[in-house]
Formats: C-alpha cells, sequence, structure tokens
C-alpha cells in the first residue's frame, strides 16, 4: 500500500459555488486515492508543501495539440477563415512524424509545466502522429483522452479522408492504443461540416462497440450554425443533428456550446452531454459568449477548455480569468443572461465540473484520485497581505497571469512533475 | 554626443492600424532621441540584438500604484463596492510611509521587469508617500506623471480632506516635486462623486498655475452615472461637469469612457481629451466595455491602460489582448458598435497612440525620444516557425501570456532594466 501525505495550506471546491480549505494541514493519499483531509499529521511519508497552495488538478476539456504550434497568431481572423487559412494547413504537417516529434514535444513539455491533470485533446486526421501524441502523454504522467480526428467532406484535399479509410484507421487507432493505460482514445468527428452522414454513424457504432466517449465541436460561430442548418436540411438544430447519430450522452464533450438554443439546452441535459466552455477562444475567433449560467441553471454538465489555439494560452488559470470576465460582459450586454460567475463558481467548473468527465478526479474527496496541484505563493502571502485567506491567495495565484509557476503536480498520486 | 545603435529585428507602428519593420537592422540613438533606422551598420557602438524584436516602449495611460498590492483580488464585486470594501481601506494605509515603502517598491520593481515605459499614475491623498512614489520611479529612469489624489466627500473619513487643505497639500505636492526631472506632476481630483465643486475649481486653477496636464476617470460604471447625473443637475452629462471646469483638454487623461454618449464624444473630440481604455478592468469590475472604433471614428485620442488593480495584470501586452478581444466581443454583441480591433491597431494604441500624451514617444520616427524594448523570443523563432515575419513574431509574443520577459529596456536613451 503506497501512503503519502502532503502538508500545506488545502483548498478545493466539492460544491458549485463554495470552497473548502484546510490551512497548515495534511492531505493523504493512499494507492493514488485521496484518503483524508486532516489537521493531524499522520504516520507515514509528509511532503513539506508549508506555505505552499495545494489544489487539485484542473481539467481541460477541449485542446486542439497540433495547433499549439501558433497559439497566439492569426487572431485577426473569424472561425471559418482561420481554419482555412492556418489551422488545416497546420494540421497537415501531421503526417510529418518528424515534425509531429518537435511539435507535439513542445506541446506536452509545456502542459506539463502548468496546473492541468486531465485532458481531451484533439490530434489530427493522422493516425500514427496521434498515437505518438499519446505515448508522449503516458509517458510523462498524463491521464486523458487523444482523438485521431475524422474527416471526409469539406476540407482541404490533404486533410479529406475516404469515408471507408477514415473508419478503418480510426478502429486501428483504437487498437494500437491499447498499449496505453492511461491516455485513452476517443472518437473525435471533427464537426458536422468535415463529416459525412455515413461517416458519422460508423463513427457512432465504433464509439459503441469499443466503448469509447466521443468527442466535437457545437454551436461556435453564427456562420458554422448556418453551414449546418444547410447541410442538415432535415435535423431541427445542431445539437438534434449530433443526436440523430447517438452522439450525445454522459460520455460525450460537445464544444464551445455558444449558441445553444431552448431546444438544444433540454437535449443536452436530458443526455448527460459535458459543455466544454472556452471563453478565451470564442472571445478571440469573434464567436461570442456562451451563455454558462444558463445552462448551469438547466442542469447542464459544464467544464472548461483551452481550445488551443483559439484560445491563446495552455493555462487553466487564465481559462478561469477569461470565464469569469466573459460573464460578467455578458451579463452587462445582454439582459437576461443571468448572474455573472464568481470565482468561486469558475474554479469549481475548472476542478470537479469538468473533472467529472474523467471519473472521481478535480476534488479531494475520499476516493477521488490524487491528482493534485501544488502552488508557491510565498511571496504573496508574506510581503504586503499577511492577512490574506486561503480563498483569498488562490484568486491571488489564479490571476498572477501565468507568471508563477506551479511547484510540483501529482497525477492518481504519482509525481509527475517537480519545479526545477 | 551620445550615440549607440541596436542590431535586431525592428518593428513599430507609425500610423493606426499598420506596421513598419526593418528586420536584422540597426535602430540608432542620439542623445536619447531616435535618429534613424537602417540596414547599414552605422559607425558608432552596436548592441547585439540579433534574433530579438526591438519594439517602442508601452505607455500604461491609467494605473493605481496603491492597489497594486491587492492586484487579482476581489473581482466578484462590482466598482462602487469594490471601492468601498476593499480599495479605500487599501488606499488608507498609504500614510503609513513604512507601509507606502514597501508597497510603492514592490509596485517600481514590477513595473521596471515589463515593457511600459510611459505611465500616468494616480497616488493617493496622501502628499509625503505620493512623493515617495514619484522619488522611486524617477530613479529606476521611469517617464511619466504621479497624480497625488483629491477627495473631500462622500469618502470614508480617513480619505476625505478639508477642501482648502487638499488644494495646498496639491500645491506643495507639486512644488516639492520640482525637484524629479522625468517624474512630473498631475493633477488629480478622482473623479466628480469624490469632489466638491469648490475643490474642481481649485484644482483647475492649479493646473492652469503650473501648466499641468490633469487626470480622472469618467463614465466607467451605469452606477457611478446614475450618481453623477444625481450630483450634478445643472450639467449635461459627466463629460459637460468635467468640461465646466475646463477640465477637458489635451492635456487631460479620462480613464474608462465606456459609456460616453454622442454629446461626450463630440465634446472630448473638440477638447482633444484622451481616453484611457481599460479593457481588462472594465471586465472584472462588471462595468461593460467601450466602444473604441466608435470614438477612434470620431477622432477621439485613445491610449490603453492597465487600470491596475481594476486591472489585474501591469502587463500592456495583456492589455492589448483584452483590447481586442473585447472589442470581438462588443462587435458580435451589440450592433453598431464597428469593426473589432485588429492586432496592428491594438499595437498602435498601445505605443503610439497612448505616447503621444507623453510627447513624441512610442514610434521609432526621427526625433522620438528613445523608448525601447527589446525582446527575445528565440525560441518561437527557431524551434517550430522559423518562417515566421516579424509581425507575426509580435503577435505571438503579445499573446504569450506574460510568460516570456523583457530582455532591456531604454528610456529617454538610457537604459533601465537588463534581464538579470
Amino acid at each position: 500500500m503506497a501512503v503519502f501525505s502532503i502538508h500545506g495550506d488545502i483548498i478545493w471546491s466539492e460544491r458549485f459555488g463554495s470552497f473548502k480549505t484546510a490551512e497548515n494541514s495534511y492531505l493523504t493519499v493512499v494507492d493514488g486515492k485521496i484518503d483524508s483531509v486532516s489537521a493531524e499529521k499522520p504516520a507515514c511519508e509528509v511532503i513539506d508543501a508549508r506555505g505552499s497552495l495545494v489544489i487539485p488538478g484542473l481539467s481541460d476539456l477541449h485542446l486542439h495539440a497540433p495547433q499549439y504550434a501558433f497559439c497566439g497568431l492569426y487572431m485577426d481572423e473569424e472561425l471559418l477563415d482561420w481554419l482555412n487559412n492556418h489551422t488545416f494547413p497546420e494540421e497537415g504537417k501531421y503526417g510529418n512524424m518528424e515534425y509531429a516529434d518537435r511539435a507535439y514535444s513542445k506541446f506536452v513539455r509545456d502542459l506539463l509545466k502548468g496546473p492541468d491533470t486531465r485532458v481531451s485533446v484533439f490530434a489530427t486526421i493522422h493516425r500514427e502522429s496521434s498515437l505518438m501524441l499519446m505515448r508522449k502523454l503516458e509517458e510523462v504522467g498524463f491521464s486523458g483522452y487523444v482523438g485521431k480526428v475524422n474527416m471526409d467532406r469539406n476540407s482541404p484535399p490533404y486533410l479529406t479522408e475516404k469515408t471507408e479509410a477514415s473508419l478503418s484507421e480510426t478502429e486501428r487507432f483504437i487498437e494500437d492504443a491499447e498499449v496505453f493505460r492511461e491516455i485513452r482514445p476517443i472518437v473525435t468527428p471533427r464537426f458536422i461540416p468535415s463529416c459525412t452522414d455515413e461517416l458519422m454513424k460508423g463513427l457512432a457504432a465504433i464509439a459503441e462497440k469499443y466503448s469509447l466517449p466521443l468527442q466535437s465541436h457545437l454551436d461556435e460561430n453564427l456562420s458554422e450554425i448556418e453551414w449546418v442548418r444547410e447541410l442538415c436540411p432535415s435535423s431541427i438544430s445542431y445539437a438534434d443533428a449530433y443526436d440523430r447519430f447517438g452522439m450525445l450522452s454522459s460520455k460525450s464533450i460537445m464544444a464551445h456550446c455558444v449558441y445553444l438554443d431552448d431546444d438544444e439546452i433540454a437535449l443536452m441535459a436530458k443526455r448527460g452531454a459535458f459543455v466544454a466552455h472556452a471563453p478565451s477562444s470564442n472571445a478571440n475567433l469573434s464567436s461570442g459568449i456562451a451563455p454558462v449560467r444558463k445552462y448551469l441553471d438547466a442542469g447542464l454538465n459544464v467544464g472548461l477548455a483551452s481550445d488551443v489555439s483559439g484560445g491563446s494560452s495552455l493555462s487553466m488559470f487564465r481559462i478561469i480569468q477569461d470565464a469569469i470576465a466573459v460573464s460578467k460582459l455578458l451579463w452587462r450586454l445582454k439582459e437576461g443572461s443571468g448572474k455573472p460567475l464568481t470565482f468561486a463558481e469558475a474554479f469549481y467548473l475548472a476542478t470537479k465540473g469538468g473533472g467529472s468527465f474523467f471519473g472521481k478526479t478535480g476534488s479531494f474527496e475520499p476516493g477521488y484520485d490524487a491528482d493534485i496541484v501544488i502552488l508557491s505563493d510565498e511571496e504573496n502571502a508574506s510581503v504586503l497581505r499577511p492577512e490574506l485567506s486561503v480563498e483569498e491567495r488562490l484568486e491571488y495565484y489564479v490571476y498572477a497571469d501565468s507568471e508563477r509557476p506551479v511547484k510540483a503536480k501529482y497525477i492518481k498520486g504519482r509525481k509527475v512533475f517537480q519545479e526545477a
């Protein structure tokens, strides 16, 4: 039985909108699971993180690993132009294993330094480099999902698969991925415009056959929604177009959902599908602001997402900032959008909210996976405001604009990162 | 004659919306002024910044130095509550010189590391610590303005001055500040709600007597605007309330301007007053989004501002990101707001746009002050995208979320910062 404890200022969120804290306490881990939070020193190895914040790992529900190579570039364009002019040409490069090796190494290295412990990643259509990305993530100790993307229409020739080949490559990807323990495959139709009905039917069957989760894009941008309306005249909505293939369930992530109508909200709620809310990306690509308060009130599952490289930062701390900021702007600019998100609410979404897609992660309740991040905030706590509460220290840290690094990170009780 | 040249990849903006670039070229400085940009190596000392970006210094038109101590905290509150619950109690501490010394030292140290070369700063009502802040900024080589704040009504007792004392302390502040060369005083009525008519008249006379610029707040928040309407029943608008005291001119900065009506826009344009656009702060405090495109189309002078600590980051790179992002959201959410800002446009506002308040700064045209920032972007330029243009490298750098430090900084030709 592997047991250890971390001694520090512990803070987590079990319920939407509130924190639990345990200052100068011990977070004990047994066999990769949270065992207890206690003020009493346990009889096991104790890791000294006194004066540091100890928080649950964050989950990024939606990001594109191949786009990281141009993260923070070409931000003057809207979604469909941005895809055609920059994203697709970049994704086309991942048939080249030498390029993919360099690009994915940088992606994994930078992701490791941040506060994320779980991720659900889009790769590209290329089976081999998608497997390489899985291997790289697995090797450093990450947990989560990687999808080989499927596209068989309305895409540039170098990213358009034959339907049959797309399906067979996906099955081969899934079978080859059986060697990985912590990074699992996820079925990934890019979005309705890129996938024929035949491909969608085949992918739904594959998800069923292998009991796999599924991820895609939904209601991101008004032009995209209009396009889907033309492509799917018999569907009553964009969400319905996925639902007809059986693609909405508690095992699916729908990225963006900026413009869900009432029927779509009801459908998403009924199916238990997850909304990956990507506030930075939705601003950068001029998509809009998802009315997250409305979705939460309707009982939808919501997590946060960087959507790199629509989002220009890998840091989920930045995404928390942006989720709060855009919710305030929506509240101010659009009547009936509901109250802004508080810091505690956004932190919940980034931890337990999105984490619940991956199982029991993102909280320090007993039996949860021991996904733990240690943050040094000594400078803050000592210099000017020694009276800050643990909650306030966390807010200060999250708003510190990525300036302060993660000190150490554990996934399922295994240390995956230690600050140099 | 002091002459030197910086050899690197030079980029600046002379006209709103476009860049000039000179790759692998020489930026020559003579007696603290820009002399030339040339591909030919000049016959003087050459500073080797090959492979680095060389850009003009950025101007922050509005920030509150005493609020930096709680930067990134208490973001769940709106303006008036946030002022009463957090800002005023913190500002009350600056009568204590020992506390002010620690807090202002941290502020100046962090500001120095960033890309700003010019700042227009609010201190507090306290003359002595305001002078201390000026000294600290002057000592490290900054250029710009610091205002002792004036408040004689609607403020907590510990921040409410007697009108006469407020005026006499201001004159003494201005006279004591004559020892400083580069950091100059600026007349700083906090905002209409904090200042009686008598105080405003006196401050306008002081600005006139000493030929000083002036800074204040205008149209930040809907509750504040409503309050001003009650306080000034005879004024036709909030801007008009300032104008009646002669406080709008090309030497005044009005922070925020989220809600200028058409009359106010015309008045601000006529007077040539500067709008300090603070997008991050206006989101954080749920104020709204200033329609900057409309203001620019009407010929207003516009610069960017962090408004620390309504803004949660000192970095003007982050403010550029946010100015672009909120302009996209406004375009999407509110009809008639005009096109979003492009990266080139926002960069202009952060450099020459706001810089023009301070004189000739923020550009590399001959005769401009040699305010220069060197940025290392080796990692970007070499690893994945060796083909990036200088403009693209700059965009990548600005969006890199403060992760990458400034390498060196010059103000009026004097080196004020060098990365350790």
